[in-house]
């Protein structure tokens, strides 16, 4: 069970972006960053720019941020825009009649779980990710 | 976000021997229920013979059945044994300093949330996919 190459990238993305909220960051920062491709990082920036998650400026200069503030991006969103139809395991197509009832009974069983794991996600945003957490308070022990 | 071809056909002959709980299954009846290819399979029965889910006998009229009853196979169990690590993102090796800490995050976070995926699963077990379900008692409305 592991995210698509895409979701994977898309995070990288938004957490790069998310730490530099005033800076128009370039696909190349990225692709340096986590030394790879620039080609498969430039489709991934391309549909976040297309679901809102990023404006773009072209130019010398130029680059993409972030399109809302980072609070307001929840992971959940970003998951379940990116991967898909998050179905676990592949359409039951050519079965058996005995067989059917319960494929259907296991597709439940895992859009349940998977509304589970969303639910989860639903609570973090991307400023979870990358804000500064905030620092204990110490009492000096040198004195 | 989808399981390993693995684990689709472990539930796949799972659910088959758990229908004939008297029988012993071959891999050719399983492969002919799916139309999906024996080699495959054979890997698939042979680990869970090796992790106590079957018990196979060799020969004429042998197969394999369940080692325990269904109720007992938990989904969540089977989805562990099978899947490996449910790590959904790749290992972050090569990443410059500053993105270390918002990648961790990344990690801690999704891990919780596959946690929640997986006590979904628990409460759900191989019976729960193949027994009848109980019919909803009903008055004649022929009368």
């Amino acid at each position: 069970m592991q995210f698509t190459r895409f979701t994977d990238y898309a995070l990288r993305v938004l957490i790069f972006v998310s730490q530099r909220p005033d800076e128009w960051v370039t696909i190349r920062q990225v692709a340096e960053a986590h030394d790879i491709s620039r080609n498969h990082l430039m489709k991934v920036v391309s549909y976040l720019g297309a679901r809102g998650y990023l404006v773009s400026q072209r130019g010398p200069g130029g680059g993409v941020r972030l399109q809302v503030p980072a609070e307001q991006v929840r992971l959940s969103d970003v998951i379940l825009d990116t991967e898909g139809e998050l179905d676990l395991l592949p359409p039951e197509s050519d079965i058996v009649d005995e067989l059917r009832e319960p494929h259907e009974r296991l597709g439940n069983v895992m859009r349940e779980a998977v509304d589970a794991f969303i639910r989860s996600l639903e609570s973090s945003s991307l400023a979870d990710l990358v804000e500064p957490v905030a620092a204990p308070q110490r009492i000096s022990a040198t004195s």
